[in-house]
């Protein structure tokens, strides 16, 4: 059997994902669980954590990576920040030690963006970003993060120069549960509505000013011309995205395209919305760009 | 005593306003509740405004004109819509009888905008654009009617030409209520941040496709640099005011400016928003406004 060389984490908000690891980055285990931040306090991070080792079968002396909101404020160990520009190396080496544990615990730290004009915060996306692009990355890059705080990166290089997260997830949440839309998209299936999206995207990209128009639009459209659910939600989802890409692409596209880091449902609706501005895209699971950044610290740190 | 010529309704989404009018247009009555069509639709509509108008006295052959959402689909009787273009002299003509009733009573259509490309409805403002524009306007108007849907109207005349519907105060309820924001907007007491709303809405105004990155920022700029929890709000308001400026304001601005159908904090928002545009707005009380476009269509079914 191959032998363990470290343990790498993913701790969100509200997930938790656990990687144990040999010498050549293969998977010997892997847990999920929802224990993210906001439901590992109350157990305590030591405790939550330990019990997944435990289940994994890690050895006592194996280090553990942790990468996302377990370094917040609110988190276990706050790991702070790296400011902008943000070469990647510097993540690896303000990895922060978890005091008073038995064995090697390291948090990596968020980037932050002290402007201003544009605060901005991340943690958690600068490991996936390490894992797309790479310590030895070239050339300038646009990396397009979905989620329910997306996230667009400009870097030059492996450094992060500028970055800005678009509540575009979030907003589809409340908009689509708990506003009037809520009626028009009640019951609605898995069936995508590729047409509504494309349509959706491309009216809010052309009028971005217009985005609260449109999707009111969803109501009045349904009360005057009728139209399913998914094609509310569709429609919904859409201007969102197209809001989020009107932003997004105004400062122009690099010639290698954009990188999207997404898997699942959003990869398929974002490169849906890159069809619709002929922006080429190449495509990189969420997941798997967490655990190859933190393959690429755990090698930095440790020499594993 | 003078004597009550008819009653007058507003009778919306979530409220209810009943006056008792005399020939010369005095209030000798009045009423108010939270019996909207949400809430009416239960005990009844017609026990609804029996109750009022026993309250206020009004006689039994005095006739009732009603505006708002209780001639909606879910309301009481369906009033229907005329299309725009849409002279605001059908709606008089198309006011619906209630059938089986003792007295007289009838209730204004909304208008409709049979547009596939940008569907739209609005039932109860147009009650408050023919008591704002009257039925002798001339020229070229914009009307803008803020609220949990807010209004754009362009009028040529006395005829609605086109509207837009922008979800602006549903947003900002949902935004600083049920998203992350809500930290950071939680607590805040009435004190107002002119400051932080204009500058809001000059960032929204300039870029609106960053709106929801400007939203995101209420919680990154709390992180990284602090603030009030007014503020914080004021970001909110500002930028979805100023996004919906961006839009209303994009096909240019009639000689005369805007025309502001709106009260008490939404009117001395809008006022600011319009100022950092410095665009000049001429204001009319909402309610007025209802009541002043009721008494003309009395005035033209019933010649009271």
């Amino acid at each position: 059997m191959n032998q363990a060389a470290y343990v790498a984490v993913d701790w969100g908000t509200s997930s938790f994902r656990l990687w144990l690891i040999d010498r050549a980055g293969n998977v010997l285990g892997e847990r999920r669980s929802a224990e993210g931040m906001m439901a590992a306090g109350k157990p305590g991070f030591a405790n939550v954590l330990q019990s997944h080792l435990e289940a994994v079968g890690a050895a006592q002396e194996l280090p553990v990576l942790i990468c996302g909101m377990a370094g917040a404020r609110q988190g276990w160990v706050e790991a702070g920040y790296v400011d902008t520009p943000a070469p990647l190396a510097s993540i690896l080496r303000q990895a922060v030690k978890v005091p008073d544990q038995d064995r090697d615990i390291r948090i990596l730290p968020g980037i932050a963006q002290r402007d201003r004009n544009a605060p901005d915060v991340m943690r958690g996306e600068e490991t996936q970003l390490l894992g797309a692009l790479g310590l030895e990355a070239k050339g300038d890059a646009i990396v397009c993060m979905p989620g329910t705080h997306s996230k667009w990166v400009t870097a030059g290089g492996a450094t992060v120069e500028r970055f800005a997260t678009f509540m575009t997830g979030e907003l589809f949440d409340v908009v689509s549960r708990e506003t009037i839309l809520s009626h028009a998209v009640n019951g609605a299936d898995e069936a995508e509505d590729v047409e509504a999206f494309k349509a959706a995207v491309i009216a809010a990209r052309e009028a971005p000013a217009f985005a609260a128009n449109l999707l009111f639009q969803v109501r009045s459209g349904g009360l005057l011309f009728g139209g399913t659910a998914a094609a509310a939600r569709e429609k919904i989802s859409g201007t969102l995205i197209g809001l989020e890409l009107a932003a997004g692409l105004a400062g122009g596209i690099p010639a290698a395209g954009i990188t999207l880091v997404a898997s699942g449902r959003l990869e398929r609706l974002y490169r849906l919305a890159f069809d619709t501005a002929s922006v080429s895209v190449r495509s990189i699971a969420a997941e798997d760009a967490a655990r190859r950044g933190l393959a690429m610290a755990a090698a930095a740190i440790w020499n594993v």
